[in-house]
């Protein structure tokens, strides 16, 4: 099945573009977790990564059914050094396992044969004299467009051995995003030429759904109506909603036919809707996944299909 | 010492601007370092992260008193999985012992506390309820600009606690890398928005030279002399000299007065100048950086004070 079929059977199958974004930090994690691991404060680095590891395990059991889509952040797992890298990548088996599809969000970019190492290591494997071993074993990676269409290549080129796919940052949703990307380029924003470019590289399914996605933050639903009227095949992954400020409504216009075409995702508002000391936790997260899960099926129109 | 007058310094103590890239591939380590871990082809990830480690430590030796700043690509221990990212914190670990300055090439780029992290992990530590845990320790870090100036702040912030630096990817060396950096943009290409940007990031020390550089690659010898003009201040990190077919002339107008304001990067050229095969690989390394320093102290005019 190509990377759009499975995107589009991914939050069709649960009935939400919700993406739950994995993004674990040590300060909001729930006492009951870290208890054993240093308390308040860790006892070191493996103590941060056994923490990450228990909560992300536990909120991918958590959100069964509300998502279809997971979203771990590479930087955080990195924050808590190579025992937390350790970590994500049992994290990603688990939500591959447990019939997930992911998005390894690591925003990589780089040239030639080093594309090719973080590619292979993201995606299918990274291979050692024709041997190949599986590192993070991703669906689809994002990616930073600004090196150039060379560098893009090699990910393009490692995604679709395992029918996996692309997210192109074109226009992210924080607040001084605008200072390169909304520069105004040869006649159009910059944007709006990454924008197409991401329309260039991929490849449809036969559901008319691209191999290669863009990044369009919830904070800019100008772009996101631009992007959906001008690139209908360029799948959406729109980051932002929640608590970073995008609002409901101004997600309507990133959505095609019967909802698909984007997903959503949401990090914090998912992951950490209750105090450290909450021993009900588990209900919150629960509570706030079936919440976003259902206001994003009804602005996307799934919940009516 | 500021960043900039660290650099300087760094090359001055071995007079010679060359950086060594450390970018280990499993099919070009000797196979001397390789028995024993798989032989021809590797048994694990843990056997190539072995090898990688052993290997990069060896050459940290080897190139001592011909380069005084390494810099180690994230891709090729990241493509090791967590094992080759637990050998590369040893191998950073490492070169700052030795007293080389480092700068890790990863090519980062993220919003807020998601960019705070990947710069807390690179640089000072990551810190998890107010303790502070070292991570890569690096000295510098490569940063991409495409999401903006509040995305490449944190890593500004988290350098300035440690004295330390960033290179900014402004043009790079792949043959591609005009796609989006040459567009004219409001009446200039897109690099030198972003170069001018980097320009104002910076802030100088006593001798002149910035703590927020660029990535200029030694294929673009315009642009490299634009640079030196135009943003005298400003610290050339110059990829693709050597392997990249980056010629020696070109790099000429990298140099501020007496050789200093850029370090010229080669990787390949320098780790892998042998036969797998070969027995004296050691010799052939030492060679290689001999040959290299010697090359980049003549070009740069530092060879002559």
């Amino acid at each position: 099945m190509a990377f759009g079929e499975r995107l589009t059977e991914a939050t069709r199958k649960v009935g939400t573009p919700l993406c739950v974004g994995i993004d674990p930090r040590w300060e909001s994690l729930p006492l009951e977790i870290r208890a054993g691991k240093g308390g308040a404060a860790p006892e070191s680095l493996q103590a941060v990564a056994d923490a990450y590891e228990d909560f992300s395990l536990a909120v991918l059991e958590l959100v069964r059914g509300f998502t279809g889509v997971i979203k771990p952040q590479m930087a955080f797992f990195e924050a808590a050094g190579p025992p937390g890298l350790a970590a994500l990548g049992r994290v990603m088996n688990r939500a591959g396992e447990l019939g997930y599809l992911t998005i390894l969000d690591g925003k990589r970019g780089d040239i030639a044969s080093t594309a090719e190492a973080y590619a292979q290591a993201g995606l299918g494997g990274a291979r050692h004299a024709g041997v190949n071993f599986p590192v993070w074993r991703a669906d689809s990676l994002t990616v930073n467009p600004y090196l150039g269409a060379d560098a893009v290549e090699p990910f393009i080129q490692e995604s679709r051995k395992v029918d996996g796919g692309l997210f192109i940052l074109v226009r992210t949703s924080n607040p001084g995003s605008g200072l390169f990307q909304n520069l105004e380029c040869q006649g159009e924003p910059l944007w709006q030429r990454v924008a197409r470019q991401v329309g260039a590289w991929g490849r449809a399914d036969a559901g008319g759904l691209a191999d290669v996605g863009a990044v369009v933050g919830a904070t800019q639903p100008a772009e996101l109506a631009w992007m959906r009227q001008n690139l209908p095949a360029v799948p959406l992954l729109v980051p932002g909603y929640g608590a970073q400020g995008g609002a409901l409504d101004a997600l309507k216009p990133a959505f095609g036919p019967e909802g698909t075409g984007a997903v959503v995702n949401s990090s914090r508002g998912v992951l950490f809707p209750f105090k450290p000391e909450a021993s009900d936790w588990r209900d919150k997260i629960r509570q706030a996944a079936a919440q976003s899960a259902c206001e994003l099926a009804g602005v996307s129109g799934m919940g009516a299909a």
